[in-house]
């Protein structure tokens, strides 16, 4: 592949998949591969030198999320902190014989299929609507809370439409009332603001790799007097909340890699809006097309779009021989055939959240790349009409479509 | 601590604990934070680049272990391998009717603390004796099984001591009796040979930063038609075994790190071994020590001895002091006052199991190093005992000796 970036300029437009690890986080992670390499649960000066290199990277974690450090559970990643997460709040809640959970439709598989598990120990579980525009409503949470529940959990960004969730009231709701409030933060942190005493936050997962920093590290932050349960057994690091030898290189790129994102953020943000509203301005163009989640509320980088007539997969390789790396949806779910649930519950259907796109910007993005991307998939998507049965029954009528030209729902067919 | 290495020659003999990451494991990792970063689920080229990477690291790690790489499931490490293994055992034994489990008194944590909470669940769990040596019996295995038996879990190599067990014999026995064999291979992989079909492993678990691989990174071997239970749930990363996006770099340093343990471990093993036996025939001669574990059956860097009328903490900071990296049993329980259950399974009381040295040597260990340990050991021993009340109350006979002079056991007293 190098010999291809070299060739062509590569735009690598798939950032909420994972991103590349800054220079800064490399340069952090790599004194403690073969020099400082020591276990931070031995007692001499080796070990001691990576235990203090710990206690600084968890002081940085958790004071960029307005935490304590002993807040912070080192994680080997976002889907792990979800799991420790959610059985945190399951057992807590059915100690005290509180089994109602409540979610959304749209979360990451990392929670549906820790809330599938839970179900069948007797949890009940409401997964609540994320209506046409990819948003919670704190309304909805507040009907859906019942006397027995423990938990609500509602991602802070959706990782394929990029809306930002009304956190702070959600999590105001659920302060009032009493109950566990765990946010997926996956897709914000680093990305937007993320202040858990002043959002009511209770528990949040975050994952290095979503913000520069390296895969395989991620945290979980349990408020002060929220014990996380145990999801891996063994030795007592993470003060007994998950074992296995601390990796001391990935949580140092992680917590300068987050330093760097949150320092950089608001520069980087106005950047990547402004190239992710010119495309957005640009992919509207596109007749029978419509951009998936609300306009306003959503993370910097992220675009989602559906194209009548149009599959997917053929849209992305296409994409990918003219030097742009995007995605139909998570990276998670590819090779699968089913469509995205999270498109299903924006109330597209299957036909439709099959021509999915989803651009993920990164921090260098420039208007020269933005508009080579809105040409590469205005050119794409008009080839692969031409070519598509599909698309000719729709031109000649014989279906009918369920966008309109403009991008609206045609509430005609609906 | 770059400063007191450049200063005086810091011999590294915490290897169990953790390891230098090889400079050629360092190289493998590089291009996958900054390069080949993409997401292996990503259908583009930097994820597919991605994909083709984790398939090479998967055929490596498998050939090393003989096995197939559908049979490899990549986890953060160590103890989420034995954790995952132990479930699925149990789990796949509970749809049988069965739940009842062997393993050992002296196994990891990871182990132990898992088949406490299976225990919870309404498993019985059987912890066989590791007898004066600290090596399980086969007969002791056989006389276990039980009709109900559905999982035996017993380590590789002890991770305090570094006895070896006779893992081909409970393999066979097991085999026999169609119940499942999972070994904790996580002091021997790279270490001495480990082939799960000649050896008739049906589940191991292993983990990189023992070998000279980063840390943050393991892997859980299980037989072809053994579907591993679901620890972490999300993605259908792993073939639907274990979600999360994959550590690129890390399991790519780990099967670099890996190769080269096996590569070079006959010579590595031979020297190693040579200054091994240096160390201990040295230390045998410090009255009233004994050596703990099998002097034939073990790893070949890992010593482990008893001192009387010593305690261990004090003994690490002092040779910690004269640059040599020690350690008193297991990192992971290190903190903890209470004697390592590993010395006290071997029989020895808590007096004597307090005053524990661990060496566990480098590949680059020399003939002078061993002795520079020695005559460390063996003054710092005789510093400790002139200031010791409890060596006072020996010397005079007032409490009476549970090692004999030349390191036996006291049998008179016992």
């Amino acid at each position: 592949m190098k010999d291809t970036l070299q060739k062509i300029p590569y735009i690598y437009a798939d950032n909420a998949a994972t991103t590349r690890v800054s220079p800064t986080a490399v340069a952090a992670m790599l004194p403690y591969f073969d020099t400082l390499y020591g276990n931070p649960s031995s007692l001499h000066t080796c070990g001691q030198e990576a235990a203090v290199a710990l206690l600084q990277a968890r002081e940085t974690v958790a004071s960029l999320l307005h935490a304590d450090p002993k807040e912070i559970t080192f994680t080997s990643g976002g889907s792990e902190a979800d799991n420790q997460a959610l059985l945190t709040g399951a057992l807590l809640g059915a100690r005290k014989g509180k089994k109602h959970i409540i979610s959304t439709k749209f979360e990451h598989h990392a929670v549906l299929h820790t809330l599938d598990k839970l179900k069948k120990e007797g949890f009940s579980v409401t997964l609540l609507d994320v209506h046409e525009n990819g948003i919670v409503r704190p309304e909805d949470v507040a009907a859906a809370l019942q006397e027995d529940t423990c938990l609500v959990s509602i991602m802070f960004a959706n990782n394929e439409i990029g809306t930002l969730q009304p956190i702070r009231e959600i999590g105001a709701l659920c302060r009032e009332r009493g109950v566990l409030f765990h946010t997926d933060a996956v897709q914000a942190v680093g990305h937007v603001p993320v202040d858990v005493v002043e959002m009511n936050i209770d528990m949040l997962s975050l994952s290095a790799h979503k913000f520069h920093g390296p895969k395989g590290v991620g945290a979980l932050y349990a408020r002060r007097g929220i014990r996380p349960s145990i999801l891996i057994e063994g030795g007592a690091q993470e003060r007994g909340r998950r074992a296995g030898t601390e990796n001391i290189p990935g949580i140092m790129g992680m917590a300068v890699a987050m330093q760097e994102a949150v320092d950089h953020m608001e520069e980087n943000a106005a950047r990547i809006t402004a190239q992710r509203d010119r495309i957005i301005e640009g992919l509207s163009k596109i007749p029978y097309a419509c951009l998936n989640g609300d306009r306003e509320h959503r993370v910097p980088g992220t675009i989602n779009f559906c194209f009548e007539g149009v599959e997917g997969e053929s849209l992305l390789l296409l994409l990918d021989m003219r030097g742009i790396a995007a995605s139909s949806g998570s990276a998670c779910t590819s090779g699968s055939l089913d469509p995205s649930h999270v498109l299903l519950a924006l109330g597209l259907p299957h036909e439709v959240a099959h021509g999915s796109l989803r651009l993920s910007l990164g921090d260098d993005i420039t208007a020269q790349q933005a508009d080579h991307i809105v040409q590469s998939v205005t050119e794409v998507i008009a080839y692969l009409r031409n070519m598509s049965p599909v698309w000719d029954e729709l031109e000649k009528g014989e279906i009918a479509h369920w966008l309109t030209k403009e991008g609206g729902r045609n509430h005609a067919v609906q």
